[in-house]
């Protein structure tokens, strides 16, 4: 790991930096770190998972972070998925790829192709995240032991959510706009207090198999939000609703 | 309509007040409107419709008041429903109660009779919260034309949705815990922003009958919140949750 560059805008340090390939992955997963400008001392980290067609940069992403550092003094800090990005598509993803390719062609749902590439996503990818987690909670201006949210949502779950399952450094999750077929498992062993986002009308997503998720969803404090609309059209308040939930599970760490 | 009491306690002033008994309802409703001590000019009203086993001056419905005038600076006002708070039972009520009786002698759900007692109950009480609505606006701390929030669940979702449905006066609502069975024809009618709470485990209100009711809204922006646990268990961060919704539908009317 290491960054590559660091620019302050409007108050927002930004860090690009490189977790090189790991684990089978065989390139390198550019990421970027956000922190208010001149920031020591720790305070809590919010990992941010992009969809589908995103990446760690994308201005939804950017965003987002800049609301995390100026509105709650947090961090945030995103990774390129696999085969996003500009980074090469892996070549598990083909036979998954080439059947989306074909519904979309059709017009037809992608829900569960798109789900099984998804898991492929997360071997690939859960590894670089949590190389990636480690590192930053050494830097001095977040801090071992801070408090760590996960927000993602669609490709953002299909990683974000068994990555939640495995790191015990994570210990509150935004999460939604996937079904239970693929994780299903994996959700049953969270713990950590989640928010699940669905879109009632999700052409992706059927609404049961969503609803399926947020049930195996094994937390004992884990609350759904629905909103009309297809799987693009999550209202802009759910924005402001993820930041109160980690307001109320990222508690500042204490100073010193 | 007429005012009984009037007592200010920390910074809210409490009036208390009589619904004369109208449309056939044989005795008078009682009802409480709170706002800010001092208030003068207009602002938001939220109507409170209380639970089974509650009344307009339930602790639960204080408390929510007291939030909504020194958080907001709106009024909040609360009826006792027919039956309930020390009103006589309507006779109609007669079979439900010995059927609610029988279920829980017998630990079985209540959610049929429940939700069938509660078309009575609404049959009842809407006249008189649209009597009273048209009254309370008309004083000059709350005025003609301002915002109208209704927030209710269970027992004041069954009177509330129909309330919301036929008084264009209400311009958001907070509702939940009732199922689609005898509240779908209403709720395809309503048009404004509705938040809906609904519980998981509801041992009343069968999941996909909430689902359904949720659903069945036919409102434009509708969100629904759904947490784990039973009835009587949505857990406190709603209230909140409550709060930013009316937050952003009810903007203070314009000064004069």
């Amino acid at each position: 790991m290491r960054f590559i560059a660091e620019t302050t805008t409007d108050g927002v340090t930004e860090r690009l930096f490189t977790v090189e390939g790991i684990d089978g992955t065989p390139d390198d997963a550019p990421g970027a770190v956000w922190s208010p400008a001149g920031a020591d001392g720790p305070r809590p980290l919010v990992l941010l998972g992009h969809g589908g067609g995103g990446h760690s940069t994308h201005p939804s992403v950017l965003a987002r972070a800049r609301r995390y550092v100026t509105g709650s003094g947090y961090a945030a800090a995103a990774l390129d998925m696999p085969g996003w990005g500009g980074r090469p598509t892996p070549p598990e993803y083909g036979p998954f790829n080439a059947e989306i390719d074909g519904l979309s062609a059709e017009g037809k749902p992608l829900g569960d192709a798109f789900a099984r590439r998804g898991v492929v996503a997360a071997e690939l990818a859960v590894p670089e995240w949590r190389a990636a987690l480690s590192w930053l909670l050494d830097q001095d201006w977040i801090g071992p032991g801070s408090p760590v949210g996960y927000w993602g949502v669609s490709l953002g779950t299909a990683v974000g959510l068994p990555l939640a399952a495995a790191e015990p450094k994570i210990t509150a999750a935004v999460l939604g706009l996937m079904g239970h077929e693929t994780l299903a498992g994996d959700a049953a062993r969270l713990t950590v207090p989640v928010e699940f986002l669905l879109q009632w009308d999700d052409e992706v997503v059927p609404r049961d198999s969503g609803l399926a998720l947020f049930d195996a969803i094994g937390s004992a404090e884990k609350t759904l939000h629905a909103n009309p609309g297809g799987h693009a059209d999550v209202p802009g308040f759910e924005t402001a609703g993820s930041e109160r939930f980690f307001a109320r599970h990222l508690a500042p760490a204490a100073p010193g």
